[in-house]
C-alpha cells in the first residue's frame, strides 16, 4: 500500500507545448500491458539528462550518453518496461541502437536524435523486434495529453503511476511543468533515479537546462533510497521546449529563473518522493534529517547509514521505538572522529537522546506514538558544525521480501 | 532454521587449562534464563581483544579498551546478555565500572583486571545491580568444563549456542583451543564480532597474542555480514593461559607458530561462520568470493556490496537465479574505473556471465539448481589484477523481518 499517494488524474496533468506522447503494447515481457512509451519533441527542444553512476550501466544508458554528447538535437525518446537491457554486453548495445534506428526511420530523423530507455529484469536479451513492431501503434496515438498514460506505461513493480504537474506565470505567460517517474525497488539513485522525465515549455537558455537537471536531481532523486541498490538504469531527463510566450530566461539568478526552478524542483521532489511512497512493501514514509555536521557530505553519509539499516527499517515497520538502532547506524556511518557525547536524536518533536544517551525526560509512549504514524521525521544533531542535509526513505516490511522473492515469477 | 549448524556437545569442547567459567541467571531482561557468564583466568594469562569501530561504541567496550591498555593483567571477564549498555552516556559507563568493581571485590582483584561485556537491546539502562547480585551464584559454579554453558549464556536472538574446539600437538605437548561466539543480527563486524571468546593454553610470547587477535579477526569475524549493521558492542577476545607443557612460541613464523595459528584460525572461522549460519532468518549460507581485483580492499568492497544488497539476498531466499542483481551490485560497489566488459560471474561451477553479459552457454536450469542449495558460492572475476578476498553472508527472508520487528516485545 503506497504511503499517502494516489493515482494521478489525467485532467490534473498540464500538457507541455511541444511534447506529444504515444503508448502501446509491445509484449516485451507480458502480454496485454502498456509497456512501450514514445515521446515526440518539437524541433528546438533542449534535452539534458543525468544517469546512473553504476559501473554496470545498462546499454540504453550508454546510448543516451553518446547521443546527448553528439548534440544532434534530441527529437524523440523510446521507453520500454519489462526488460532493463543491462548486463547484456555488446549484444545489448546493438539492440538498443537498432531500436533507435527503427524509430528514427519512421520519423525521418537520425538515430542520434533518439534516446532509448529500458527498465525491468537485468541480464536477459531485450526483445527489440517486438518493440520495433509496436512503434507504429505508439506513434499513431501520440497526443500532448497522454502524460498519465506514459506514467502507467513505464511502471515495473510500482503499484501506482507517478505524475505531477503545475503551472506558473512568467512575465505574463503561462508556463507548464509536468513530469513522470517510476521505480519501487533497486532504488538508491546516484545522479538520477530509475526513470524520471520532466518537461517544461518555459523559454530558457539551453545551457541552463543541463545545469538545472543536475541541481534538480541532487535535491530530489539523489535524496531518496528504498533498499540502497543503485540501479543499472537510473535516468532523469529534463526537456525544455521553449514554447511559452515570454522572453528567454538567461540566468537562474533572476526572479523568473528562481520561480521556474522552484516549480521544477517542486515537481521533481514530488516525483522522487512518490517513488519512496510507493517503495516495495513500504508502509511508512521517513524523512531522515541530519544537522550540525561539518559538511553536507558527512550529513548525507549519516542519513544514508540510517536509511539503509535493515534494523532501523524493520523497527519502523513494527512501529517499535527501538531507537538505539538509529544511534548504532550513526556510529558506523564512517565519520572517524565522531564524538558520541555530542549527539542528540529527535523523532518528530520527541527528544529521544541527549548527548549520546537516553534523554531522562524521554518516555517510551511518546516514541511509540510517533512510530505509529505513517510519516515520520528522524532528526539527528551531530554537534560538529553548521551543515545539514536530508534523505527520504521507507521501512522494510514482509512485502518487500515477498515482492523481491517473486519478482520474476 | 540455522544452515548446517547444530548445538555443540559439551563433551566435544576441550577445557583450556587456566580458564574456569561460571554461569547464572541474573534476570537482566527476562527471568529464568542464563544471562550472566563469568570467565576466571589464571594469573599469567595474556588477554588481547579487538573491538567495534562503531563510534557509538558501548560503555563496556570503552571500559575494556581502558583496562586492556592499563595492562594490570586481566584475570576475569563478566558478560551479560539482554542489555547492550550502549547509547547510555556517562550513566552507562558508571554502571559498567560498578560491575567490574563488584566482581573484582569478590575475587580480590583490582577493577582494572576485569573486562565487562554486554549484548542485547540498545539505549536502555543496564540493571547492573541485578548482575552484581547474581555474581556469587556464577562464581560458585565456575568450572573448566562449562564452555557449552557459556555459549548458551551469551545468546540473544541466536537460535543455537556456538562453540568449537580442537586440540593439536606442539613439541609433544597437547594444546587446546576452544572458543564461543554469539550474534545473529546487527552483524557486519568491523575489527571484531558481536561477541567472540577464544582461549588456548598454548605457551606463546604475550606480544604475539595481540598480533594474533587482529590477524584472526581479519580472516574470520571481519569477513562475515548478515545485515550490514555494525554493532555497538562487537568484541573478540583471545586468551592465552600459557599452561601447555611446551617451550614458548616466540614467532608465528615457526612450524609451531604456524600450527597454532592454523588451529586458532580454524576455530575462529567456525565461530564466525556459525554466526552467519544462525543469522536472523537465514536459510542459505553464501560465500561471496571476488577475484582479479587490483587490491584486496577493492575485492572486499565488491564482495560486501553483493553481500549487503537486499535484492541479491531476497533472490537467494527465493532460490531465484535473478543474477543480474549481482552484476548491479558489482557496478555500484564504488570502483570508479571498473570496466564491465571484463567481468565474469560464476555460481558455484556454473558460468553465468562472461565479459559483462550473459554467457550464451548459460542455462537458467543450471542457475536454478545451484540457487536451491543451502550452501552457495558466488564468484566474481573483476579482470583487473591478482588480488582476491571473500566474505560469508546469508539470505534475507521473511523471518529476518519478523525477528527484528518483534525483537523487543
Amino acid at each position: 500500500m503506497p504511503v499517502n499517494l494516489s493515482a494521478p488524474q489525467a485532467a490534473d496533468l498540464h500538457p507541455v507545448a511541444g511534447v506529444r506522447i504515444g503508448v502501446a503494447e509491445a509484449g516485451v515481457r507480458k502480454a496485454n500491458r502498456k509497456d512501450l512509451t514514445v515521446f515526440l519533441l518539437d524541433e528546438g527542444t533542449t534535452v539534458a539528462g543525468v544517469f546512473t553512476q553504476n559501473r554496470f550501466c545498462a546499454a540504453p544508458v550508454q546510448v543516451c550518453r553518446e547521443h546527448l554528447a553528439a548534440g544532434a538535437g534530441i527529437r524523440a525518446m523510446v521507453i520500454n518496461t519489462g526488460n532493463a537491457n543491462a548486463g547484456t554486453g555488446a549484444d545489448g548495445l546493438a539492440r538498443a541502437r537498432a531500436t533507435c534506428e527503427a524509430l528514427a526511420g519512421q520519423l525521418g530523423l537520425a538515430a542520434g536524435q533518439v534516446l532509448p530507455f529500458s527498465t525491468g529484469v537485468i541480464m536477459e536479451p531485450l526483445p527489440h523486434e517486438r518493440i520495433v513492431a509496436a512503434l507504429p501503434a505508439a506513434l499513431s496515438n501520440a497526443q500532448p495529453g497522454h502524460w498519465a498514460r506514459a506514467a502507467e506505461g513505464i511502471m515495473t513493480t510500482d503499484t501506482l503511476p507517478k505524475a505531477f504537474s503545475r503551472q506558473l506565470q512568467i512575465a505574463g505567460a503561462t508556463v507548464s511543468v509536468t513530469g513522470i517517474s517510476k521505480g519501487a525497488g533497486m532504488i538508491r539513485p546516484n545522479m538520477a533515479t530509475m526513470l524520471g522525465f520532466l518537461a517544461t515549455d518555459a523559454c530558457i537558455a539551453p545551457a541552463l537546462v543541463q545545469q538545472l537537471v543536475r541541481e534538480l536531481a541532487d535535491q530530489s532523486f539523489n535524496r531518496v533510497t528504498i533498499d540502497g541498490d543503485t540501479s543499472t538504469n537510473d535516468s532523469f531527463v529534463l526537456m525544455a521546449t521553449h514554447r511559452a510566450a515570454h522572453a528567454p530566461i538567461t540566468t537562474l539568478d533572476s526572479a523568473e529563473g528562481r520561480a521556474l526552478k522552484a516549480a521544477l524542483l517542486a515537481v521533481a521532489q514530488q516525483l522522487a518522493q512518490a517513488i519512496v511512497r510507493d517503495g516495495e512493501g513500504a508502509t511508512k514514509f521517513i524523512t531522515v534529517r541530519v544537522e550540525g555536521g561539518k559538511t553536507g557530505e558527512e550529513c548525507r553519509q549519516v542519513a544514508y547509514a540510517i536509511a539503509h539499516s535493515p534494523l532501523v527499517k524493520t523497527a519502523f515497520f513494527a512501529s517499535d521505538p527501538n531507537l538505539g538502532r538509529i544511534l548504532a547506524a550513526v556510529g558506523y556511518a564512517g565519520i572517524a572522529d565522531l564524538d558520541q557525547t555530542l549527539i542528540d536524536l529527535y523523532l518528530d518533536e520527541v527528544h529521544v537522546a541527549v548527548r549520546g544517551g537516553r534523554n531522562p525526560a524521554y518516555r517510551e509512549e511518546d516514541g511509540q506514538r510517533v512510530m505509529k504514524q505513517q510519516e515520520i521525521t528522524v532528526r539527528v544533531l551531530l554537534g560538529r558544525g553548521a551543515a545539514a542535509d536530508q534523505v527520504w526513505t521507507c521501512d522494510l516490511s514482509h512485502d518487500y521480501v515477498t515482492i523481491n522473492a517473486d519478482y520474476r515469477s
